[in-house]
């Protein structure tokens, strides 16, 4: 890759931290396994259980009340299950309720049979509907007095960056008996996150959002008695029965840097909020723009629009040719020319959310990127322009 | 850890390849998400599938039916489900039948209901029962003949380092139309490993026991009209579908690097024998000596043994302090004071199953590190006589 790249892509896969990289060389140039007894086994254990603590940090959680997986996708599906116990309300949860624009890890229904999923709709600028979530729960425990739903919610959009009224829509769900998680795999590291402020059961991450490495995620649960019946992957019974399967231990560690890196940088990364602001003031300069979920609380670092006229495809083409990487959507779902489903769940018209593109900054982002981009899409504006007045 | 130590549980996990790590860490500071149409995401995926014809090559593969997972256990999870469909014989696959010594991964029947799981005997030596083999299969095809039974083998035993006979253990099977999973785990990289050889539908590798570092692992398949219905993480359909979540890319480079320096040191690797030879020779002259599996085909550099009034987790101790680390039992189950089922299976009596100790050897072992064990452990043998005596 050229060095003079640009890339504005960091809500797919942001930059490692450097110093994680570094540890996991290091932990990978020495040998043992944390299951086992003998000292090589001792010294990786205790590196797993340092990266917990610091993982665990990043969301103001109980490190013993923290598995780590291979990812966020596999984290909620380990929570998203009718296999759920909980000692405190033992009623069998047989009914998921997910928001319209939940990731693909959560969308489909993890765990759930397809007929136990209902979806709670979203407004026009992709914030969940509160009155829905109070609704759909109220219902359920109406209908269903012997049986528990769980919520699953995003704390925030990995497409618009739209951060959702999770602390709300947890107290609703669980006024009526519900369970909640929260797929936190976009917010954490951007926005401050306290498993206990959301009110929440379960919550996933994904280090590779947040400057560590891809492989590795966790899930959180909100207090030791909280049970899944079924892991995901079952074998050895590592991770007290929660995964089986030998730990990554050296991705565990630099999970566990890269969250202490992004917990100190926090403010830091609120700041980039100031780039994506002129981004998109310099943009409507440009032409007829929409920013999806401008009325809506954000993430900082994010930004979702459409420009009249340009197709975000061949606007992706070029600025990749330009130098500078953006995404069409999520790129779990790139590739397809479909539109993006949560700008059809927001009610976005066709014509518009096929030019929909993301510009996503991360810890590594300099003012310079931002400049950058702005550059190549000047000219892809201007060409837009004398096509539109040829025509 | 300190540079004198020797460590001899390579079948726990064995050392990272310095190239892998070096190739990991070159991966790791370079962003991209290879979902992502942009240079930076192409050249992601260009990485994944260069490694995927390097680890398909490690067992004589198509690379276009592998698909990388988390490790082994998440891979034997993913083949063994009633989900399979097989279109070259579409009854169901109802019923799953494991040998008496396979790893937790594949033990507890992964995705198979309880009651839907039946175990093979081994003999003495730790090998199946060709014969029960034969019988459990024709008995299910003349009790349900509508319906298919999978056959899970493993090809190396973890703890005896006894090879199975799959070839003959598969033709068998699929006499009575059965299906066969090879979970090839300890075999690969320290034996020839051929999946058309071994006649089996699906073959399962973790590349921390070849090389490469934990975190990622393969599921072969015979064909590409296999399938498995339900993923065992699901999510924005990564792996052509077969398995959720953003590609672990750092650890996959690893994986191909390990897979290509562990067949080209195939040779190498089969002279461990020698070490392996001489170890249990010298074991005979210091005590009452028994070699599990003794009898059998085994793996060059697994050595698994027990003497005659040695207590294996006193025996493991003294080593470790005198900076030799081998097991007492499988990493996956170690810690816990029961017996070794794989020994239970061979009808080991437990007097002298408790004493069970394993030493393996892998690609970075010297001839020095026997000299190392051998010490100590005469020290071992010396004091235990010693106390014998006095008693």
């Amino acid at each position: 890759m050229s060095p003079n790249r640009v890339y504005l892509d960091h809500n797919a896969t942001t930059a490692t931290r450097p110093a994680a990289i570094a540890a996991m060389a290091e932990t990978l140039a020495v040998v043992g396994n944390p299951s086992s007894a003998h000292a090589e086994g001792r010294a990786k254990r205790r590196l797993v259980e340092e990266a917990r603590a610091k993982v665990a940090a990043l969301v103001g959680a109980d490190p013993a009340c923290l598995t780590f997986t291979s990812g966020g996708t596999e984290a909620s599906n380990l929570a998203l299950t009718p296999s759920i116990r909980d000692p405190r309300d033992p009623r069998p949860v047989t009914r998921l309720a997910v928001s319209a624009v939940e990731h693909p890890a959560v969308a489909a229904g993890a765990r759930f049979p397809k007929d136990a999923v209902e979806t709670i709709p979203v407004d026009g600028r992709g914030v969940v509907d509160l009155k829905a979530v109070e609704a759909a729960f109220a219902r359920h425990a109406a209908e269903r007095p012997g049986e528990r739903m769980i919520l699953a919610l995003m704390l925030a959009n990995n497409e618009t960056g739209v951060v959702q009224p999770v602390a709300e829509a947890a107290a609703l769900a669980k006024r009526h008996g519900g369970l909640v998680h929260v797929d936190a795999v976009q917010a954490a590291g951007k926005i401050p996150v306290d498993m206990a402020a959301l009110g929440c059961d379960f919550l996933a991450l994904a280090a590779h959002k947040f400057g560590g490495p891809a492989g590795v995620g966790a899930l959180v649960r909100a207090h030791e008695g909280l049970h899944v019946e079924q892991p995901v992957v079952r074998g050895g019974g590592q991770e007290k029965g929660w995964r089986g399967g030998t730990e990554n231990v050296a991705a565990i560690v630099g999970a566990g840097i890269a969250a202490a890196e992004a917990l100190r940088d926090l403010d830091a990364f609120a700041s980039l909020a100031l780039l994506r602001d002129r981004l998109e003031a310099e943009l409507a300069r440009l032409g007829d723009l929409v920013v999806f979920g401008a009325g809506a609380e954000r993430l900082p670092n994010t930004s979702c629009f459409a420009m009249q006229g340009v197709a975000a495809q061949v606007a992706m083409m070029a600025l990749d040719l330009g130098g500078v990487a953006v995404s069409t959507g999520s790129a779990c779902s790139s590739g397809k020319t479909k539109a993006s489903p949560v700008l059809d769940a927001m009610g976005v018209a066709h014509d518009l959310s096929v030019g929909m593109v993301r510009v996503s900054f991360g810890w590594s982002s300099r003012a310079a990127d931002c400049d950058r981009f702005l550059a190549v899409w000047s000219e892809i504006a201007r060409r837009n322009q004398a096509s539109a007045n040829a025509a």
